[in-house]
């Protein structure tokens, strides 16, 4: 990992190797050195036929396509042996080397994608008129380990491991968005059990939906409504004016690290790159390399937000981190890569639950005002 | 209770009774006979004043409001003294009568409402130019009681019961619907600590919402497409398509409960009324004696729904419900009443989380088929 600094500019960050799982699925390698050869080691497992793909149905009193995948159900829950660790004597698991850096390969049990033809049409964005309008639910959905090691957590990772994350999530988004049937590109890391969490094992997941997503349909019309009146960009704005305001959390020259004035959250931060660029794939290597120590640290604030609450022991922060993206095919001009980093927990031992208002009415009621979220978080180190 | 059928049909079904509480917030009786003088009990707490009200912040990104209220996050998590149960001796509540069949009184720590002035002016639905726009939080926030009994359920209660409260969820949706700072009325049920219930005595809640929620808008959006494209109303084509199809669980002459095309969560059923009304309120005495009956068999169903797993002991179904009713002042038209009924539980042991997918983009995954949702539920008793 330390080889790093001794790769001259000119020389690939990171060498991409590609291997197949025993049922046809794809493995990626993504390595600091150009001659770590992991793809070679093949998948010994008898996995039998994948699962069968599943659906888009189309929701008309919303406009949105919900995914409904009942092979999903069935996936483990906190297995015993962790399929996500390198595979190692009898123990065989869903990376066949014996080791690796990042790692990278389909799910099996996906939401999107899986058993299907690869039809390369995009699904329409808008239902047509009628009741029962259902698609197969193309696309991909991958597992993208951080780490060999169990029991690491991402805020542990060193920084050039963060750097070759974000390379990953960035080749993959560029290969995904080459697909022809991926609309949107999400790279996101859940974490904790009380978000679900069914594996410890340090990773995050890419799902490459095959529709744009209703939260970035709302962004970018808003966007797109923003430059009709101002002339200028939303995403643009809107981080000028929390830069110089009471809800920064973290900065450096290149990120800027906010809690945004109408969080939704109890702990809700975005991490805007000072300058616009779509997507993970267009992020130049100083925006990268200036992006790690950043995040880790606003990681090491999150964790931090409650040790000084000595009522009780709260553990590590749950939280979900997401990589808003500009859709493949359309608004890219509007769109600004930014990372949302949210928690559920909204004090020591007490958890913010998405209840009838949230969930049945879209109405959010947050009950940790975004200053003083704010504040905690810059007093958490 | 049972007194109901002593009384002629020209006599009032529930007879309402209000009375204050220490701090000024009002609690309202509904009883079912004339005679119960439970409003002149005096709150004998010394409450201090009431909490701040909080702020609505407006998101320029989603175009939504979000409810700021820091003052709830010191509420009370199931504390030990139930706070819903009648007043008893040196046991004071906020309940102050030593008996009820329904009450309701104003939420203590309100998302909505409170301590400030009342401007009767309703919230603009879109906010104007500008990146931090706040208003007060106007509106309102009602606990309901469903019962004196603080071990009692939902689903466990008489039929005449559940006729009480919705008589009272109508009275109510209609005087919030007058006060003029109200633009939606909500009436809900969260059940289950999975789901963050923070009161185990059986309670629901109003939430007469100073906007009109989010989802709502989209309803009706699609709905004044619909009606655009062909003339006819989306939620009675919705309808009709339903109740001759696989996924209808329950139904009788007057209302149909059923698992939706595009369900979102694993168990979701909608109960609609098979004639359009725009909300509780207008609904006809003869609608709401046939939805009792319906409904608690509908939640008997719920509770049924993993028993003949013998693997666990999953318990009481943990479930949102909430009534989708018309905008006080805008589309009635287009509206039509129902109730969505949802449950996180996907199978005896697991919850559905709303992780990244859902939370940060709005793309949701269904792991359990409708069609095989409704079966499960239709087998269920």
């Amino acid at each position: 990992m330390n080889t790093r600094e001794e790769t001259s500019v000119s020389e690939p960050r990171v060498y991409t190797e590609t291997g197949s799982l025993a049922d046809g699925r794809q493995v990626h390698y993504f390595n600091t050195t150009a001659d770590a050869r992991r793809a070679s080691f093949a998948d010994k497992r008898d996995l039998g036929e994948r699962a069968e793909a599943g659906q888009l149905r189309y929701d008309p009193l919303r406009d949105e396509w919900i995914a409904v995948s009942a092979g999903r159900n069935a996936r483990p829950q906190l297995p015993v042996a962790c399929p996500l660790c390198p595979s190692e004597g009898h123990e065989l698991t869903e990376i066949p080397a014996p080791d690796y850096e990042v790692a990278v390969f389909e799910n099996r049990f996906p939401s999107f994608g899986g058993a299907l033809p690869e039809t390369g049409a995009p699904v329409p964005e808008t239902g047509a008129p009628g009741l029962e309008i259902s698609v197969p639910a193309t696309g991909r959905c991958e597992v993208v380990c951080f780490s060999s090691q169990h029991e690491a957590s991402f805020v542990d990772l060193p920084p050039e491991r963060v750097e070759l994350v974000v390379r990953t999530l960035a080749r993959r988004t560029a290969d995904l968005s080459a697909r022809g049937d991926v609309a949107q590109v999400f790279c996101f890391e859940n974490r904790g059990v009380e978000i679900g969490v069914t594996l410890h094992h340090p990773h995050g997941q890419i799902y490459g939906y095959p529709y744009v997503t209703p939260h970035t349909r709302r962004h970018l019309e808003a966007a797109a409504r923003h430059r009709e009146a101002t002339g200028r960009n939303l995403f643009g704005d809107l981080l000028a004016s929390e830069r110089t305001g009471p809800r920064v959390v973290a900065a450096n020259d290149l990120w800027t690290a906010f809690v945004p004035y109408a969080a939704r959250w109890p702990f809700e931060v975005h991490l805007y790159p000072n300058e616009r660029f779509a997507d993970l794939a267009e992020l130049p290597e100083e925006y990268i390399s200036a992006f790690a120590p950043l995040y880790l640290e606003v990681l090491r604030r999150f964790d931090g937000a409650f040790r000084a609450d000595a009522s009780c022991e709260p553990g590590p922060m749950p939280y979900m981190a997401g990589w808003h993206q500009a859709p493949v095919n359309e608004h890219r001009d509007l769109a600004w890569l930014r990372l949302e980093l949210v928690s559920t927990r909204r004090a020591a031992g007490k958890v913010k639950f998405l209840a009838s208002s949230e969930s049945v009415m879209g109405g959010f009621v947050n009950d940790l005002g975004p200053e003083q979220a704010a504040r905690t978080l810059r007093d958490a180190l």
